[in-house]
């Protein structure tokens, strides 16, 4: 497949999209999303997070959850286990469900096509094991878009490599947004945030209260009025940061919304300049 | 990477190489054949089977090896399994090496690029579950080709896909040979099966005994003196059938003497016209 639609200024579209669990762990939500993401137009990349299984598998070989101060941390056994229910068992049943729909998706991690290197995180007060931190050189956009050029669409689990034979494990929010900020010199990328709020919301108990755009100055505002704090906020922040660096539009939405973004309706919220 | 050199009749040479269990289960033998594939000029297709890891963790989940005539069964539990550790752990850790050494691998399913697409075997008196079989029109050269081209260096687990989603296990040895079979009109292929012998042995007990050549005459001959029976005879038959159907040679070789074949020195027992 190739892009069918350029956007004005001659480059093609790119839309780089992110799940999480919440979309994983539901058979049902997992279809509705992947039907939609077959269906929306020009060049796309997926990335997908964890999910319960690894919690599941990792209990049942006895392998215990360490967590610092509210941070897990990956051991051998620990990447052994997200080594196969990330690039095995989720990713390759995404891809075998994304073919049954028609999108020709290739599965990997970032040590495939070395297209993602990671660097182990230095030990400082905590050692975390085997994370690898993303660097301004990690994400090889030109590899990647000649897989996409071929005709292929990536679909990346929260795996990265050192370069140096290791396999690491790296947060995928963070792969997304090194992803997009990587290809936006080449793509009109967009990045997109699912998770399993609407959005933005002005009152977080009430899901019609949704923030349609913020730009910068409105981004002030909110965090002045409190209406964005903690967990959002470095959220927000990531995302403001992507757009600094090219990214088009960050949009943090719902899975199973998708479709209204092929329709051209307003979808989640926009976060743009 | 590109191709280095062509052969004289003007098409690129491809070597698809099999490698199973005493290769994967030994970090030493691994190393070490994975430094000689890199050394390997022009293109090269790596695909590998299981190994132990597979059955200790099935063993550890408590999921019962089911064998029905001394063939495995693959239940859903068992299809589990092996998708974590096939496409998973082993193949991820495979490719890790490989950009270590200097290979741009991609680690992939049949289910990848839609690049395997197999039929679950018919109930007939047994069935065997998620086993995929193999058709003609199994393989998508083209598409796999188009990745051989864009640079990148494929390697593949023993699974394969139904096209509707669902992930299947099937035998290493029949990926390699439909591989290297697709791929044989575009590239003058070789095709090598790296197991724990020399090669075909005039007397199994003796490795200086390596038969270096076999022509179909010479096979008829070696069958009628019975120095080649039992479990060599379907493997050898394959071979020949591969042959019949456009691959230029068939090797049968130890994993540890693979760089002797960059050195243009014999290797294992060659299988031609």
């Amino acid at each position: 497949m190739t892009t069918k639609h350029t956007d004005t200024v001659g480059k093609g579209s790119l839309h780089v999209i992110k799940i999480g669990g919440n979309v994983i762990d539901n058979s049902e939500n997992l279809h509705h999303f992947l039907k939609d993401f077959t269906a929306l137009e020009g060049h796309k990349i997926l990335v997908h997070g964890g999910g319960k299984v690894a919690t599941q598998l990792a209990d049942t070989l006895g392998i215990e959850s360490k967590l610092v101060d509210g941070r897990r941390i990956t051991d051998i056994e620990t990447l052994r286990v997200v080594t196969m229910v990330y690039g095995g068992l989720i990713n390759k049943n995404i891809v075998a469900q994304l073919q049954r729909f028609g999108t020709n998706a290739i599965g990997l991690t970032g040590a495939d096509g070395n297209f993602i290197r990671a660097v182990k995180r230095p030990v400082k007060t905590i050692d975390y094991g085997y994370v690898g931190d993303i660097k301004n050189d990690s994400v090889d956009a030109a590899a990647i878009s000649r897989l996409m050029e071929a005709g292929f669409t990536p679909v990346f689990c929260a795996l990265t490599h050192d370069g140096d034979g290791q396999m690491l494990n790296t947060n995928a929010d963070t792969i997304a947004s090194a992803l997009a900020v990587a290809l936006a010199k080449q793509y009109e990328t967009t990045l997109i945030y699912c998770f399993e709020k609407k959005g933005v919301l002005q009152d977080i108990n009430d899901e019609d209260s949704l923030i349609r755009d913020i730009d910068p100055v409105r981004y002030e505002e909110l965090k002045k009025q409190q209406i964005i704090h903690s967990g959002m906020l470095p959220k927000l922040d990531n995302a403001f940061t992507a757009i600094s660096c090219g990214v088009k539009a960050v949009i943090i939405g719902k899975a199973d919304e998708l479709g209204t973004l092929q329709k051209n309706e307003p979808f989640g919220t926009r976060l743009s300049k």
